[in-house]
């Protein structure tokens, strides 16, 4: 590698930190204190190594954490939208391909073109390594609402149908895992913290 | 897998929610916030994808990013230590291990024994993964006091030769990154933000 290079790499890696300032709307587990985009992409990564043996089929797992440290990277331009928000599409927008080639773009040539490759892979979630990747980042608020109470289901009106809709893709990356997840939504319904 | 073992995958992912509360001592870049051990753990696992190409020899990625989502996660228990304390051994106090054994021991056991190996090979620092993980956290903390006006240095009163002593290390992980690293170090002297 180049000394040029590094220095790309130095002002990428420097502008990345702003990660840590964009919130979800969810909240850590058991806390009133929302979570940022930072905080989550590690919580995922690590799900997927210690979660890894679940997957419905053989996955990359360096490919997965790419993805996973990388996905909401283009939020720090675009901001983080909700995921049940009605009035914006949740990916891909316009707005998040121009952040991609801005923050990807501090990069050498070849290393932004295999983020942003990684980061569409993930979007489109068509491949094994995307499916498993998504199935972390669906799972994690679950676990994250129900230890608070219904979280940001009761806080935004989100009903079952809705949660059931969205987290059913955790099938597609595992079955065991959405076996779990399904079973905590039923129960989010007996205990009366997610609306029917 | 056996169902067994998820439920005990998610106690771990759930305990480790509290590495988000876990605060170090540097500031986020051109800020006064400090960094938690969760956004700290994600800013070096994404550094370690960009800057492989710079280590002094070939590295299991995964491998190095393994050790650094997970490096630091003994803090839950043991709390933070400032790497200029002089009155604590920074790394792989009883109190540590104590943590690493209550922690990692919520997983399956073969996961458990894995993390906990890959936490002691980090801790050593002897393998070349090792070695690339520990460059990249000595670099992330020089890359935040330099951007804050000397940052935790001025803070804590730390000069020019302690700063340089526990930065080297850098250069057992890569030559080129640690050229850089030293530049920045007395760039930083030039500044009169680090004192000699």
């Amino acid at each position: 590698m180049q000394p040029a290079d590094l220095l790309k790499q130095i002002e990428f890696i420097k502008e990345v930190d702003k990660l840590k300032y964009i919130l979800r709307k969810t909240k850590l587990i058991n806390s009133d204190r929302n979570e940022n985009d930072a905080e989550h992409s590690w919580h995922l990564s690590l799900m997927a190594i210690v979660l890894a043996g679940h997957a419905n089929f053989p996955i990359d797992l360096l490919r997965v954490i790419k993805m996973l440290l990388i996905h909401d990277i283009v939020e720090i331009d675009a901001g983080d939208t909700f995921i049940y928000d009605t009035q914006k599409d949740h990916s891909n927008t316009e707005e998040e391909r121009k952040a991609a080639n801005r923050i990807f773009g501090l990069l050498p040539d070849e290393q932004a073109g295999e983020l942003i490759a990684i980061w569409e892979e993930f979007e489109l979630g068509q491949t094994n390594e995307a499916k498993f990747a998504r199935a972390m980042d669906r799972l994690e608020p679950l676990l994250q609402n129900t230890s608070n109470n219904g979280g940001t289901w009761n806080e935004f009106g989100i009903n079952y149908e809705k949660v059931y809709n969205k987290k059913q893709i955790i099938q597609q990356g595992s079955d065991s895992i959405w076996q779990y997840a399904e079973q905590l939504i039923n129960e989010s319904v007996e205990k009366g913290i997610l609306r029917k």
